[in-house]
């Protein structure tokens, strides 16, 4: 259900189809969907009627030379509200329906009592909404078990939770229906649906800031691992001597390559604790060589990750993002170099695409898991 | 198509649910399936008819009480043969539709010369056949790049073969439809459809042998990896100092845990060249010191790679298998430890079976992969 509309699988399939690959003219969207022109014209006729869809002046594609009007999703039939929790931070979007933002805003959280943060949330799709029509869906997305579908948060260490049925009182609150999602999925899925996985039906987004997150896509569908977490490859170990992680870990990646790590050894080897890492940065890129060696030796561990993970599930796009992707920039032949050493040596190589990446990245991937749950799950 | 009776997807499920799953009852089969007991019945007609499946007797089942005669497949309807192509030598084995062996035979390759093995491949089957009704399809596996359903071998690095279209060649000299699949997917889809990933919908099986594989099945689908490889452990970085493997990676986990990297390990210790790998593995058994630590050495790789892999997709399953897995008996400690060292801290345990193994499997494996492939995929 959208809005009203009871989509069936026929529409729905319709839908996504013009939303992801959209404007498509109905002979290719028809060969696309492997189905009768008469078929796509029974299934996008109530999705026209309802707005859902538009017919798009033949203008905005005369250089094409196309005779008929293209078919469109119309992005702002809907609205959608993306949220990313941090440990202290709340970042928001409202979006249309391709997840463009169109506006945001952030809050810090004073506590992580459930009822304070759910409050928060409230006030929050409250703002985002305005005087207008709400926003069909709200996506949350935390680090955590957290998965799509269910409402319930089973673990998220960083706000201490365990169990919490999140969705269901945001929904409460706010009377709009909402999904849960781990973070690093809800990011791939904007990754699949808008970002630089269109149209690749495997791939990898790994993920580079506070901690190192890894989604995967195989065969169309992203891969939820059924509750003990996927893409856990922060520790996984990359020297057996090296720095420690915060568990105890001699050498593993979180330990070389997380924004925090880098942060402490750069500042620590250069008694300068006021470094921030985005000063540390700037410090390897000019050039200062303790600063550059940790950033290299990050990238060696990124590399080996990347190449580990590739290996691993034969994919062949691996997308380089996250609040710290910025490093690639003074560690790129490090990386470069690891990546290749430890790619299989049967194995082409992998392609890597490097992301810019803002903090509200996270909240519109929020966004479109919401939305990938309203039109394509069991809630559909 | 199997023997002359043309399957619809509806058919085909109601095989497969039934030569997985089977005997099982008409209620349970169509609440399994979702369909009506009439489609059901509609669906099982043809395949009844054509033999393929058979009314249990209900006196089999008769513990349970039920009233109605159970369904099953006949496995003995058709026959498979599947073959194991190593670098010296061919093993081969034809099995009924559940892919139980019914003969077996081995045959040293004289050359890795593509009409040889063809040829070689001619004359086993023909043998397995014997006089009475020739196998339905014929499956083959290999170390490489291959991928059921395209008959080219892309690379086969011990064979020294490139795009060798050895399904074409083999199906022209045999008559018989042939499948090839790369050797550790192809065990992998016994395991799930016959092994100890029955009911699971994602697993890996890890393989410790001449070398290191591992097979996926993610969301009831066999990982393929579209043309990099899936599974590509054995080359993962274990310890910076370490053993070298013949790629001259120090620390790897083939050098640490193949029979060979094992074997020579062993055997060079103890100044003693003679010993084979079973013997090396006895000798650890008998609590000789070296002997134990290198297998224990390799126990702790082998957990490493399996905990790498069960944090990255998070499955839930883990089968380790292959000619070497013996080992297990000798190195749980270590492996066990290792594991649990390695499992992401977020995560639950990870469920690990052990399968004993016997060569031939491998040549089960290709007979799976060709019933697949003949039931399922594009040539059905
Ligand atoms: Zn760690
Ligand atoms: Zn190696």
């Amino acid at each position: 259900m959208l809005s009203g509309t009871q989509l069936s699988d026929g529409m729905r399939s319709v839908f996504v189809e013009l939303l992801v690959h959209g404007p498509l003219s109905r002979a290719e969207a028809a060969r696309r969907l492997d189905l009768s022109p008469s078929a796509l014209t029974k299934l996008t006729k109530p999705l026209l009627e309802s707005g859902f869809l538009l017919r798009q002046p033949v203008g905005d594609r005369g250089a094409l030379g196309r005779p008929s009007q293209p078919l469109a999703v119309d992005p702002s039939r809907a609205a959608l509200i993306g949220i990313k929790l941090t440990e202290d931070e709340l970042f928001a979007v409202r979006t249309d329906l391709r997840a463009e933002t169109q506006s945001e805003l952030r809050r810090p959280l004073a506590s992580h009592d459930v009822d304070d943060i759910v409050t928060c949330i409230r006030e929050v799709v409250r703002e985002l909404n305005g005087p207008g029509t709400a926003a069909a869906v709200v996506g949350i997305s935390l680090a955590g078990t957290a998965s799509g579908g269910d409402p319930v948060v089973p673990t998220s260490p960083f706000l201490g939770w365990r169990n919490v049925p999140l969705g269901n009182l945001v929904a409460e609150a706010t009377g709009i229906p909402t999904v849960v999602e781990n973070d690093v999925r809800a990011l791939t899925a904007a990754q699949q649906w808008f970002g630089a996985g269109v149209g690749r039906s495997s791939f990898a987004l790994v993920t580079v800031g506070a901690g190192l997150g890894c989604g995967l896509v195989i065969g169309d569908r992203l891969v939820r691992g059924a509750g003990r977490g996927t893409g856990l490859v922060g520790h996984m170990a990359i020297h057996d001597s090296g720095p420690l992680c915060e568990m105890g870990h001699r050498g593993c990646a979180r330990a070389y390559a997380s924004s925090a790590a880098i942060r402490r050894a750069v500042s620590g080897i250069l008694d300068r604790p006021e470094l921030t890492f985005e000063a540390c940065l700037a410090l390897a890129a000019e050039g200062q060589p303790a600063a550059r060696r940790i950033f290299e030796d990050a990238g060696r561990a990124l590399g080996q990750v990347v190449a580990t993970v590739a290996n691993i599930t034969g994919l062949e796009l691996v997308i380089l993002s996250g609040e710290a992707v910025a490093m690639y920039d003074v560690c790129a032949d490090a990386f470069d170099a690891a990546l290749a050493a430890h790619t299989h040596w049967t194995s082409t190589p992998v392609d890597v695409v490097i992301k810019p990446f803002t903090f509200n990245e996270w909240a519109r991937g929020a966004a479109v898991i919401a939305l990938q749950h309203r039109i394509l799950g069991s809630g559909a």
